[in-house]
């Protein structure tokens, strides 16, 4: 592992790499749950940890120059006494840095009104293959020549070393409101995601939690979750004061009618902070419950929520592994979690057949295999299913514009093409999924 | 010309060309005005004019599937009973195609709120270079793999042959109004744009006129615009009926604390229309009391539109040629039109430099080329003051990842690193400007 403090010894360790075509895996504070910060074989971990610092913050642009090591929650700390923040909010965000947000396009709770990170920056500076310090993006709207900053934001660390990044603030809303909605049915708080989309509002946030993450995250940060539903909905919503009570009477009429048997306000801001408290803690409330667990993510069309639950739910059965599903359902991005012991002999490898044909029943409704975690290694076989031989030939063109020797993060994000042909190259709109019984959804 | 009728066409044409060699400029409605569609020598000019139907329109997902060769206003023209429309409104809509528009990456009076077009579109089909259909982007929020939509979108028709647009659909606010307000001087409107945003309002539009295109537009369509106003701001705010009140009252106070010297607000939706026909009519208008006018398209940092507008007044007399000014003030994206008369012997030049003048001033200042009109044939030489050698340079390489063999659309968009050379290669950042006394800025 390399820990430089400057671009230019970053430049130094990828221009001598380079010389010597030894492997580069860029590596964050190592949160990511996709393994795509995950060391390789004879290759260097070049850690951006010590590139801690906030260069620049303007308020008047609502612009932060950061480096890459930087946590995602300091940000929003620095700009606070502005009355600005910066929006995406991964769980992970006390310890996620801004630089991984980037390499992964991380989305948080708050991603379904205001955007993945691709949305909220605005210039990154990144080192090349080869060495040089490459600007990408600008001030504008529109930016003259190819849209090489969405191309960067998501990739992974395939393509580049990202040393500095802009992002955009907003300003703190006015006022932010979250309700709480029980249901007796998982498929009915599905509906209700929808009904309150097709209503015209767009919540600042729209989770859901079912039975088993409700429990296990009472138990672990008692945030007042009614035990007895079937599934929860948190809905925030937020502007300036008058717009949110508004939606507040008309999310709570939407919910109503939607089949919740119990519609709560949060009564103050501790009640609010409560109530995202036990979302926020969900993950490590199910590491409770469990010896471990499995995080899956994948994206549905909302329409399709119910149908997928079911779909989960009856393979949750047939590989006898409990699921916990917490997700971001305004998005449709779900987080099934699925419970399993590791000690135990073949249970890891069900779990994982499992969370593979979860993937791969989003791709089948139209869906893809991931909402804001990433490919990494986790996912590659994944993407065999979500592509073509042609689109994922594009993408190895984009990767060698880049990087034409491979040596950034290699065997991560975009699968080679013998790769999918021995996984079995399932690609779902020519083909049968492996498991029939779904051909009936 | 070809005029294809098919997916399958293109793609014949397509292999074929590749397999001739032969250079291929696909064309929409040809009303760009960076000429990106303008034909090259001893190559095809694909126009996609026959690709004009809406494929499907999906009100409950928001999305519609069309064709390039559909007019940008035909596509909220057909959702309009469902209470939707199409986001982006470039003046031209009524010919341009949603084609063009994807490759253009093209704006409109909305952009400031509702984003360009990359931010406006889901999918894409695109006919490669090869004669392959590719499929870009799908459903989910995030997408596995390199952001290959943001890439296309934008790229001039320098990647592939976009075939077929999934774009998305807005819901038809409650309530829109607009204000119109009147400044005795220029750098009094740009600071009010400025406050406006600063008061944490974004509103749906925000348009600045300067004396001269005032007087064309009123001259022309009668919009009712103060006569003896040196710059006039239409400021457009749009949501739920009792946001859109609030704000008239906060956007008002704003205006008349920033200068402004007159307030109206729109009576009725007739006027409201009147108002922005003026300002959609502006170029044309501008055409009637000018033999000829050259449009520029740059943008700039808010904060510097005072400065930069005394600039570009400054060039005018320096040069001899009036500029009447229409642009988008809240977004930095300025339209200076040079009025000038072809017949003249040497005005031409002379507004040509004049106009590259003024973009690498919006470079200077750190703007950009191009606001949403695309780099085309005009604006390949300021490419090489926006770019170093080294971006521009992996601009060739990700093009080279789609086009190897420089057959689509040559000579645009990107300029060679010998043009540069031959151009002067003025990188500002490292660089004296060709027009020292700009310097003083």
């Amino acid at each position: 592992m390399i820990l430089p403090e400057t671009i230019e010894q970053v430049q130094s360790i990828m221009r001598l790499c380079h010389r010597l075509n030894v492997p580069v895996v860029a590596r964050g504070a190592g949160t990511g749950l996709s393994g795509g910060a995950l060391p390789v074989e004879q290759g260097v971990l070049l850690s951006l940890a010590k590139f801690k610092n906030i260069i620049n913050i303007d308020p008047a642009k609502r612009l932060a120059r950061v480096q890459p090591g930087v946590r995602n929650l300091a940000i929003s700390q620095a700009v606070e006494h502005l009355g600005l923040y910066y929006a995406p909010d991964p769980s992970s965000q006390i310890a996620c840095t801004i630089g991984g947000n980037v390499a992964e396009n991380s989305g948080g709770v708050h991603c379904l009104k205001y955007g993945l990170t691709v949305h909220n920056i605005q210039q990154l500076k990144i080192v090349t293959v080869e060495g040089e310090l490459l600007t990408i993006g600008n001030g504008g709207l529109d930016s003259p020549g190819y849209d090489l900053l969405a191309l960067m934001t998501g990739s992974e660390g395939m393509l580049g070393i990202i040393v500095e990044i802009t992002v955009k603030l907003l300003p703190t809303p006015e006022r932010a409101q979250v309700l709480l909605a029980a249901f007796d049915d998982v498929e009915k708080a599905g509906a209700a995601v929808g009904n309150i989309i097709s209503a015209g509002i767009i919540p600042a946030g729209l989770e859901m939690m079912d039975k088993l993450a409700i429990q296990a995250a009472e138990d672990f940060v008692h945030a007042g979750y009614p035990l007895n539903a079937e599934a929860i909905l948190l809905c925030e919503l937020d502007g300036v004061t008058e717009e949110v009570s508004e939606n507040i009477i008309s999310v709570r009429q939407t919910l109503l009618q939607s089949g919740a048997t119990e519609v709560r306000t949060a009564k103050d801001e501790l009640e609010r902070l409560t109530f995202w408290k036990g979302r926020k803690a969900a993950f490590p409330a199910v590491g409770r419950i469990s010896p471990d667990y499995y995080c899956m993510d994948g994206t549905i069309p909302r329409k399709r929520l119910a149908e997928v639950l079911k779909a989960i739910s009856d393979l949750s059965k047939h590989y006898e592994l409990p699921v916990a599903n917490v997700f971001h359902a305004g998005d449709g991005n779900l987080h099934p979690l699925i419970l399993y012991d590791a000690n135990k002999p073949g249970e890891l490898e069900r779990t994982e057949e499992f969370g593979g044909q979860i993937l791969e029943f989003c791709v089948k409704v139209g869906g893809t295999i991931t909402g804001e975690h990433g490919v990494g290694m986790e996912k590659i076989n994944q993407m065999c299913v979500q592509f073509n031989a042609l689109e994922l030939t594009q993408f190895h063109a984009v990767k060698a514009a880049f990087d034409p020797n491979g040596l950034l993060n290699p065997g991560k994000a975009v699968p080679e093409l013998h790769r999918c042909a021995e996984f079995g190259a399932m690609h779902v709109h020519h083909g049968q999924l492996p498991f029939p019984e779904l051909e009936r959804f």
